[in-house]
């Protein structure tokens, strides 16, 4: 990260934002889910900046991926050291500029960030849900946060984005709720998993279960899976680097030494530091929630749930105006993928715009500083809003 | 695999093979192991096939990779379901010849197939070794692979040939015993690991010893760390395909099912194959060797041993004729790897071929049938031999 950016982060922020709750789907009106079961109450965590103009039309939905939350942007109190997780993109001037926008980001159901997911209490038993957690969807997550829309009184969204996860939020977006949303930014994302995304997948999901902690889901009241969601992590982790950036970040440099242990400590850089990330991604995040995000993002496939296996039958119900990104040294979402999609986009006669962006930084890249990336979210976003806000 | 590949599997065999070991180093004339350590007794299990001919200038020496033993071509009893490892490759009339030629394989120290490793009975107390069991390097499989082929008799090696790990201790002869090989085949193998590679290995490694039933190694009279291992090989197991190839052997089929289970069952066919794969492995393999032997290969490194940081310095001291193989999918130890490793060997002025083979089936893909692979083989091995055997 450069000196230019740091100084940008510190000095140009949304400045305190706070985190918000809705709850909707109280029983016995409770959310209908895609696996038939049923979900309530629902409460979604939610931050916004920016504000709303008077004919609310200048709102933009954050969709967050596998791991985030709502704190999207600026600082929850001033001691924080570090803003939320898109602070460089979202921010007055910034490539989504709340000096114009008004910026919602809402942690999707499943997650443990505040929204209903795994470790909310189910109303019925009084504990935990565990595994009585229903197994939510990429659509079940945008119909709730449909639900936070509507509570906002917003009829029509200006543009939703995301990346990753919250990419495929974006596209479900954009075929569920065609009329909802002016314009769709889909960054570092995919239409449907390949066989490789979901075997990683499956293996972090399997070094979970496999914990003894784990308990099937029942651990909340003991000792976490904290070992197997830590491996999990760091498989994710691999997977959102690239060849290019470990040898880069890391190549083959000892850690602490000059000689090799002749244990089994770590050795190398890289392994120090996939232990450590797994070892703060145990303190925030929620072993069950992982399981159920990943499994959400594995089940999503567009072209069949909305076009009989066809993309571009899929696509033919939307109407948004799309920019897709892709980047270079993606390997978990290759550039191939969101040309595919790019591709039945067109076929059905939407406006899109696609851009594939030159990064070492593999599947991350949509979340680091990139003058490149913002440019190109002002860029459209302004051409966006000159056709709309007067 | 085609119908004719299996024919020709099923037809020509080396026959009936028999599992021996040589046993040296006795105490107190212990093996010196590059950790400073030493070991001994020393046994390796080997496997012969091919007649040695009365010159002894017909040996060649297969090396195995990771999970592999020596037992690389034909049967132990007629009653067995499946022949060696490579029997596609060695065997009368194929690609390494035994009607030509004697062909060695041993199972590496560290390993659990018969030679001394973590799982063998520890001399000084009487139980098995654990992590008492020094940490070696492929240099010292290759030291103890040089005991077995003095003890044969053979002065020098017509040809060592082995993929991955295997390619390894290929390029580890060639440096550390020079005036032994006359020749030496790399197949789908790196001079040394990339930051990706160490990555994998170390996740893998945590996976088990994250499992409780690992107790720090000193699992061998208890229940053993069989869903750590298993994770392990999952880990494994994608990174020895390729997206292609999972693409074309799986997509997003289900498994024996039209709809999703809403649940954590293994709903996709890659999700039960890797599952199959772990479950299987924890059958016959240690979950101590596979630290060991992973741990072996992160800390091979070539450049830095023989060369100062220099591969093109490392293989001045070589003196066989080269045959670099690697493979388009293969993403673990990638074509750019062996083509900096033959610009090293060019630039030392070594005789060197280098051939990258269209495969879809990514790193393992020296394992699987090929007719371009035991062409290219038998067309090196002929050359070779014109000038050496008469």
């Amino acid at each position: 990260m450069s000196e230019y950016t740091e100084h940008h982060m510190n000095e140009i922020s949304v400045g305190m934002v706070e985190k918000k709750f809705y709850t909707f789907a109280e029983p016995p009106c409770e959310m209908n889910l895609e696996s038939g079961h049923k979900l309530g109450p629902v409460t979604l965590a939610y931050e916004t900046s920016g504000t709303l103009n008077p004919d609310k039309s200048n709102a933009i939905l954050i969709l967050h991926a596998l791991s985030g939350d709502s704190h999207v942007a600026g600082y929850y109190q001033k001691e924080d050291p570090k803003p939320g997780w898109w602070d460089i993109v979202v921010g007055p001037g910034k490539g989504i500029d709340t000096d114009r926008y008004y910026v919602i980001c809402s942690n999707v159901i499943g997650s443990c960030m505040g929204s209903t997911g795994p470790g909310s209490i189910n109303p019925k038993t009084n504990i935990p849900y565990g595994l009585d957690f229903p197994v939510v969807t990429i659509g079940d997550m945008v119909k709730a946060q449909n639900e936070l829309i509507e509570h906002l009184g917003i009829n029509k969204i200006l543009c939703v984005i995301g990346g990753s996860i919250g990419g495929m939020q974006v596209l479900e977006w954009s075929l569920r709720y065609p009329e909802k949303i002016l314009s769709a930014i889909a960054l570092a994302t995919t239409p449907r998993h390949s066989a490789l995304s979901i075997a990683f997948h499956e293996v972090a999901r399997q070094a979970i279960i496999a914990d003894p902690n784990w308990k099937n889901g029942k651990y909340y009241t003991g000792p976490k899976p904290d070992l197997g969601l830590s491996v999990a992590r760091m498989i994710g982790h691999i997977t959102y680097l690239s060849d290019e950036s470990m040898r880069n970040k890391f190549g083959r440099r000892l850690q602490d030494k000059k000689d090799f242990s002749f244990n089994f400590d770590a050795d190398f850089q890289v392994e120090n530091y996939l232990r450590y990330q797994g070892k703060k991604f145990v303190e925030r995040f929620d072993a069950n929630s992982f399981l159920y995000i990943t499994k959400a993002s594995d089940y999503f496939d567009i072209a069949a749930q909305y076009g009989s296996g066809s993309l571009a039958e899929a696509f033919s119900r939307a109407k948004a105006k799309f920019l897709v990104v892709s980047f270079t040294s993606d390997w978990l979402y290759p550039t191939y993928q969101s040309r595919d999609m790019v591709k039945a986009m067109k076929k059905s006669g939407l406006d899109v715009s696609f851009c594939e962006l030159a990064s070492e930084w593999g599947h991350d890249s949509f979340l680091l500083p990139s003058e490149n990336l913002s440019t190109l979210l002002k860029g459209f976003l302004g051409c966006v809003t000159s056709k709309t806000l007067h």
